[in-house]
């Protein structure tokens, strides 16, 4: 299909304003006399408050307000960022409370102070007095699954939130079938996602008794619902405005702050309060990334033909539900479609236990199983002595295939032809010669592995976006999206496509970027990779809609019928011959001045799509592995993603290049850790948490085959949180090759490589 | 008809938010580092100007940019805050640029500075030397048309802006039918709003390039195209943003400070200037009430019946076109449909002076030619003996008449019951008799004035406005639209109907009151006392769309035909019995998540109301006057006007005593003075220019007479301006019965009285 402005690698529409420093988020959102909000949190993972005083916390000069449990609405709610569900069956688990009487993890928000300023509020803090009844910590989900074990929520037995899984086919008979078994043990760490802006959230209470909350979030509608569900008032009664926003990455699809954020203004009289969370406190008390440990037990047959694969998993959900057993089923569904097989079992447990909550982090539990699965896969490829690329090959999925479970049905694929250009890029038949009898300390190998993902949550959530333009008397639009620009480039993708559709340029386009839930159309927000994809489909009908209007009011002044015209470079012109039949501003200006036929044109409009797209992808990695210090390096990294038509190619790069950078931290480094009898956390800071820096990352090579997903109004579909899905495991392979040794737990940190080569007798 | 929330008197919905000073004003916008902007004014009334040197400003520190008219667009624009006509003969007069090389009046503006801070630009301001050719002021219309007098405008023919006129019948012919034949000189003064907020407006450049305006306004959209012209960029690339406004009066419906407010930003690098004038720039470089002369000759019959009227008109429109002729013509018109007879002749002169610019001001010419027609009706009445109220009452409009010129239609008409209702207020009878023979130095009278006025500006205007609607997931709603909340209470009715229709209950109607040309709906603004009328049209309209959609849902939903359903009090019930089927809400949840179904509700519509309709009213007033002092004291008054159906009763009420007060300072006491010889302003202050203070004004009484209108969805007409236009001649006219000296002439101040009282012999 041809595009003028579609697949154009243009500047993003917030270049200017972000690079100049005019762009405002959260943290510029300035009222007179704010306030600051602060919380208690306990020293303890699991505790029950038997007394609290915060007299003398009150009683402090520039306390505003002191607040604990008998403060905070009888109200459990959940914080997951999913679009309600009517079924009460479909909604999260509604585990919390505003503020607890019951710690459940170190970091769990007793009480909350609001002061004139931080350090009143850090002294009133200090002047709280908690008596607390502590409790065994159940720190690993073995701990909490013992029988006998104390309940971190009373209304769940053995601190299970959910064992809910799935069988496809017949998996023992598969088994039988099968001429080989094959089983392995893999498992995940718990990382933080690390977005640059923290957690802050403002709220005050206007002159109509709403609340207006300002919030760094990915989610303003579900937002603005889960807030009223946790005061307890209609949702109408909230208001939510979403600035500028520095990262998400899953974290901000959740409602951490927000509820405690409008209980503190309404504590206050409905002055503006500001409540910011630090480093240190977004790490433990936002949310973090599941640690997942799987066994995998695969039939294969001779001919290398995937028969039947069972996986159990026992997913670390911490304190509270949050995204919780969503995490375990997303990643166990979206993986599934890559290589179909006759039988499938996969048996979860999402399990609670005394650490910090996990909740939704990009990738949404494909990361985990996409490096056990490509990691067991590689094993079994060398345990048959097959090529694993071409292992893999023979079992991949084919456009036509339908998901036996939820009837997503692949209509275009490309994975094949992603490996071809992986293995050319890093020119992998070569390197494998050349790297095959390696001597010395230093050794060198090459790994890949592939992923499935989907676009969005559908049938699983509702995808419901929304779109509002308006035409403006020059041409010119506004483009009103409840969909959320968080930093991945979502506003100018739709400004292209919206210029795509009305025949004008990008800059005639004017993306209102801050979402208020007032007038915003209603959208479910960033998360799932959704947004080309689901939003797309409604600004395109929406632009679409502004189109047919358009035409439809020249058809009315000219009488040449709207099917025989269309707009090209800001003119209305014949179909057929390419004619200027009127400039679009003329037409403009008289749909708002025709004393008789003037109605300004704008959409508003919504679609609620009910349809997925599966995209595929791979990396390739070369690694070069020092025996003598265990240090991994990665020389060479290619991603090659199938997402379908690219709407901005430059942008979509930046996107795969921080889902690399993303995966090698967590292939390599990153994990939080926490004190194994007290739960305390270690390494809740950018010093101690080893992120990956630019010197820890190659230069990323990225490629795209650009199938066309019929399903989308631009052929494209998800690539959001694809990018890191591959990567850890793609440099696992790679280790193994060079050096023979199976990791089969990340991260692959030097102190765990250590371990293993002196196991493996490597040094 | 029967309503809920209609013709309730609830609380205005900003009540809290003004009285606790939460609402926020164009000067509570605030920018860090925010510039200051100041104008360099001409202290000739006529002059060239033949050299000016800004180099000493231009060095002076903290000036960042000083303006000439070597630096603005050489764009002439227009400022009258009309919709854009798309036949360019329907256009005002396009005779400004930015800033001026000829000054037309006492401080026209002939440069302007923009500095760190206000002292910093009032001193560069005395660094600007400025040589000026001083020409010949022209103070007066006849001056002004006098052979050989220089021209204010090169463009135009003896200074005159506009010559046209109408005859309706064939005047000559009906002088000729008479039986009497009376002549009549009338005049009223320069008058200014003087309301609350003096203008202010300010500008900055966002990141996508474009200009964006925060201004007081009545008419964000017209402010955005004006702005567009004035520099010469397209209009998309502007926007207007209104936060609350402090009073109009139709001061703001005109373009004063925006097109500089934005030349000065983009002089600065598009950083934020704010742009305020004080009271006495306000006074001379806004706009004021064109003072009007008119020459009448009226044919009556015996029997009392108007046969004919030729007025002659000479409208002084000061150095700029701004409304210029619009009011004359304005005014000319909608005073006609009162007293329909056989011929009519109006010939308006509208003149260019030497002095500040006449614009809109309430009422839009007809507090002028109702002063001179209804005291010249009431001289005639005293000619012939006939009682005053007898004689208009033989003259006055009934329900089917159609205005022949435009067509406009009289489909209610409560004139008479006015009538009626005012001589009971006021006991007319009783105290005419009661005052037959007084003696004394203290006289009382009683008068009283009629007057017709339309509801909004159609034929001769476009008269658009757009309305939206945001159905929430708790049955509450926003309600955005185009029209301007300036004081008058135009948010509140509108959430009224909207209620109305929707059957919630007002506090669920969430109006956003600040516009914003970006997303806010097209509406032309507030003036012509058009918004509760023609807005409340479109609003209807969203508001009925979005009820059919409800109602259509539940239809999906239950299988009950819509048309078997309404919504009363939040419930969806059966239109026949009122059995509750569902909760409102209820459907809105399944709008926003059904999973299938879902469609989020809203309504994004505009309405072209081609129609007018007519109000009527009556101003009966009773005066003390000491004939020593020549102090005329009010000691009663009352307006009772027919605007239909009457939204919110009292909120109407405080528009009419905003009204009258307004009308006793036209009669009494206000009028803008200038020096005779250089035409300097002599009182452009709040001390010396006299209004009226809460002393000066008596308890006034309010009655409506509640016709319903067919053509508005709740029966309503025009109530805005009407309260000001009958008071003066009401006044003039109960001076006339208390003493038999008709003042032909405003304003009746001490001065005035004092000479017309000794020239009558009575002092």
């Amino acid at each position: 299909m041809a595009y003028t402005v579609v697949g154009k690698s243009i500047n993003r529409v917030d270049a200017v304003a972000k690079v100049t420093g005019q762009a405002k988020y959260t943290g510029d959102f300035i009222e007179r006399d704010m306030l600051v909000g602060k919380i208690l949190r306990s020293p303890y993972a699991h505790a029950i408050v038997k007394n609290i005083d915060v007299s003398k916390a009150r009683a402090l000069p520039g306390v505003e307000a002191v607040l604990t449990y008998a403060d905070v609405p009888k109200i459990k709610f959940a914080t997951a960022g999913h679009p309600y569900a009517l079924d009460p069956k479909h909604r999260d688990k509604e585990d919390r409370t505003i503020l607890t009487s019951k710690a459940r993890f170190v970091g769990d928000a007793i009480a909350a102070v609001v002061a004139t300023d931080e350090l009143t509020a850090a002294e009133a803090l200090k002047l709280i007095e908690v008596e607390y009844e502590v409790l065994e910590p159940l720190l690993t989900p073995e701990a909490a699954m013992r029988e006998g074990a104390p309940l971190i929520h009373d209304d769940c037995e053995r601190n299970i939130l959910s064992s809910y899984g799935y069988e496809i086919g017949a998996i023992e008979e598969a088994f039988q079938e099968a001429d080989y078994i094959f089983e392995d043990e893999l498992e995940t760490s718990i990382v933080q996602h690390c977005q640059l802006e923290n957690h802050v959230s403002c709220a005050y209470v206007d002159s109509d008794g709403r609340i207006v909350i300002v919030t760094s979030t990915q989610i303003p509608h579900i937002v603005r619902r889960i807030v009223g569900q946790a005061l307890g008032i209609p949702w109408g009664r909230v208001r939510v405005i979403k600035p500028c926003v520095g990262g998400g990455f899953g974290s901000k699809q959740d409602v951490c702050l927000e509820p405690l954020t409008a209980l503190m203004t309404l504590a206050v009289g409905g002055r503006p309060v500001r409540l910011e969370l630090s480093r240190e406190e977004c790490m433990i008390d936002t949310r973090t990334r599941h640690a997942i440990k799987y066994k995998i037990k695969t039939g294969v047959s001779k001919d290398g033909k995937l028969i039947g694969m069972h996986i159990a998993a026992i997913s670390n959900t911490g304190a509270y539900a949050s995204h919780g057993h969503s995490i375990a089923m997303a990643g166990g569904t979206k993986f599934r479609i890559l290589y179909p097989m006759k039988a499938l079992k996969y048996e979860p447990l999402t399990v609670y236990t005394n650490l910090p909550v996990a909740g939704a982090m990009r990738g949404y539990g494909s990361p985990q199983i996409t490096f056990a699965v490509e990691s067991h896969l590689e094993n079994i490829a060398r345990k048959l002595g097959i090529d694993p690329i071409e292992f893999r090959k023979k079992n991949l999925v084919n456009v036509g295939y339908v998901d036996p479970l939820n009837g997503n049905t692949v209509r275009s694929c490309g994975i094949r032809e992603c490996i071809e250009k992986g293995k050319e890029l890093i020119k992998w038949d070569e390197k494998k010669a050349r790297y095959k009898n390696q001597a010395g300390t230093k050794r060198r190998g090459l790994g890949m592995a592939c992923f499935s993902y989907a676009s969005g949550t559908h049938p699983v959530g509702l995808e419901m976006a929304g779109a509002r333009i308006v035409l403006n008397q020059d041409g010119s639009v506004q483009l009103q999206i409840g969909a959320t620009e968080i930093g991945q480039g979502s506003d100018t993708v739709f400004a292209q496509m919206v210029a795509e559709v009305l025949g004008i340029p990008v800059d005639m386009v004017h993306v209102i970027s801050t979402q208020d839930t007032d007038i915003t159309p209603f959208d479910t927000g960033a998360y799932a990779s959704r947004q080309t994809y689901i939003t797309g489909m409604a600004v395109a009908k929406a632009a679409l809609e502004v189109k047919e209007k358009i035409l439809d009011f020249v058809w009315g002044m000219t009488d040449i019928p709207a099917h025989a015209l269309d707009i090209k470079e800001q003119n209305i012109v014949y179909k057929h011959s390419g004619e200027v039949v009127m400039p679009l501003a003329e037409v403009a200006l008289h749909t708002y001045y025709d004393t008789v036929f003037a109605r300004p044109i704008t959409s508003d409009t919504s679609n609620n799509a009910r349809i997925n797209a599966f995209v595929f992808g791979v990396t390739f990695a070369e690694v070069e592995v020092d025996l003598k210090t265990g240090k991994i390096e990665v020389l060479e990294i290619y991603n090659v993603h199938d997402s379908g038509k690219i709407i901005n190619p430059q942008l979509a790069e930046g996107q795969v290049h921080g889902g690399v950078g993303m995966g090698i931290g967590y292939a390599l480094a990153e994990q939080m850790l926490f004190d194994e009898k007290t739960g305390k956390p270690l390494n809740n800071n950018l010093l101690d948490y080893k992120m990956p820096t630019i010197m820890d990352i190659p230069d990323i090579g990225v490629a795209f085959v650009e199938t066309f997903e019929p399903t989308s109004p631009f052929g494209c579909k998800a690539l959001g949180e694809p990018p890191t899905i591959p990567v850890a495991p793609a440099i696992r392979n790679a280790v193994l090759d060079a050096t023979g040794v199976a990791f089969n737990r990340l991260p692959m940190n030097p102190q765990r490589v250590f371990e293993k080569f002196k196991e493996a007798g490597l040094i």
